[in-house]
């Protein structure tokens, strides 16, 4: 995985992730905002993800869920605000498991030499939430998810490259 | 004003208030609850207020607008997170002015010896946004709504004790 970080700033309910993909802005965008792709990403790797509702629009919502091989299901929503952009989309995030308990997310797209530079910033309700979050193992599901995005990224990107199409 | 403070810890993107009110939880709770009441405190003196849309469930919307002598307005809007209780409020809150800059609001109501503790708690997605939230002057808009808040809740109480009623 390249370059992935993860900061968690003592005293600050604040986490930060930042990683660099080498793939068109467009693309990473396109992951993010369309259920077929981001199913196919985001969360652990033995976690199969299903979407409820997935509106990426100014006060659209969402609910997916996380499910695991011994029948356990993980679900999650929360609201876009403001219209999702290439440059950035904000959104709430909360647990139903923990419900009450809602961080606000942003993610911001940056193009950089052909390369994008993806930033999420979540801020929780207090450093007590944060920790929570991180304690409940979230940092290998961030870890993995954004290697799974790798993959998806370059599958993608070989796929419009024509390596995967057929003369008809 | 009984003790009204107003905290913004350095470099963590938070802003705390807390203040004690004379009044029992359930109608410092309606104050906050009632359209009709919010729009009897909430913001500075010199502003009106019209409310387009108060839904506090979870999931719902508010939208409203602040007014001044001159015919400007100032718009804020945002999404209930939960059922709202007794206990508390969590909201999002976000000013038409400056969409995208969006903050996530934790409101807590105790009962203490017969008063009525109140704590909000704002994150913002940076630190910069919680300053720049400060120097609007909302700081003033905070202080005189506290202020306008405990005058209506004496009102409330009066009403409430005979003092205003009148045989029919």
């Amino acid at each position: 995985m390249a370059n992935l970080q993860i900061s968690a700033p003592p005293g600050v309910p604040q986490l930060i992730t930042t990683v660099d993909f080498d793939a068109p802005r467009l693309l990473v965008f396109r992951a993010f905002m369309e259920p077929d792709l981001l199913a196919q990403w985001l969360g652990p790797r033995r976690m199969t993800m299903t979407i409820d509702e997935y509106d990426p629009r100014d006060g659209g919502r969402y609910r997916y869920a996380h499910h695991d091989q011994e029948g356990n299901q993980y679900t999650f929503r929360g609201v876009f605000h403001g219209d999702p952009s290439m440059a950035g989309v904000v959104q709430t995030f909360e647990y139903e498991g923990a419900l009450g308990h809602v961080s606000l997310d942003t993610l911001t797209l940056e193009e950089r030499g052909g390369r994008t530079h993806v930033r999420t910033n979540s801020v929780f309700q207090s450093v007590e939430d944060r920790d929570a979050m991180l304690e409940s193992g979230m940092e290998t599901g961030v870890r993995e998810g954004m290697e799974r995005l790798e993959e998806l990224l370059d599958k993608l990107k070989r796929q419009s490259s024509g390596g995967t199409s057929r003369a008809a």
